[in-house]
């Protein structure tokens, strides 16, 4: 995964939103991989090489990425981009992953993102929902 | 901050829930800090002593933690938690905090979390939202 540094980050948008918020600082995809294959799940080497890829193919630019191993299995992660982050949450043993992605700015594809993860973590379902973040 | 490892995490709770999930594996926090003090939000070390505090107070256990400075001010922090994460973005400049935890488990108390951050970001609003993870 590269690491890549940054100096500024997006601005708000003003107004006009369909989302009802006055300022509209980003987008926070909530996301639930559901029976993916449970070998994918349990290493921080695994997790964190599908990640690289998520990263890299969803055009974002990461700043810090830090992984920890549970044991005997699972994984916690997250990616700080500048476009904001991703975190994710491996249950091997339920063969489930908890993700979110908050995007701000234009720059990174949140919707490649999950399709990457859908495939490389080979989850049966995905469910998301997006929530526009902001006031 | 201390840095604890952990070797466990917490596992799903089963059926019986009000959330209508069949598997519950936590709750994930979305909360918008409003019109707080601007000059809190600006450089890491600030925003690091204040989540410092935030860990504490709510009883988290961290297993890792990362901080962004961005160029002129905001700062974007992740700290990995036993019982998940906290990621925390700030615009100075909009007086704005993106703040989100997700928990597992019963350890942790992100209601006190919240409180800490309302009163040492000082901010004049709070905002959130509770996700129910899981499938």
């Amino acid at each position: 995964m590269s690491i890549k540094d940054s100096n500024s980050r997006s601005p708000a948008t003003y107004g006009g939103s369909s989302s009802g918020l006055n300022k509209e600082f980003g987008s926070h995809f909530i996301i639930e991989l559901i029976n993916c294959s449970p070998d994918r799940l349990k290493k921080v080497k695994d997790v964190k090489q599908i990640m690289g890829e998520v990263v890299q193919k969803s055009k974002s630019t990461v700043v810090r990425s830090s992984f920890h191993q549970f044991q005997p299995e699972g994984v916690t992660g997250m990616i700080l981009i500048r476009e904001s982050h991703f975190a994710i949450h491996t249950w091997p043993e339920e063969s489930y992953v908890a993700a979110d992605i908050f995007t701000c700015g234009q720059e990174m594809d949140p919707y490649i993102a999950m399709e990457v993860m859908e495939e490389r973590f080979e989850a049966k379902e995905v469910r998301y929902q997006v929530i526009r973040r902001g006031f």
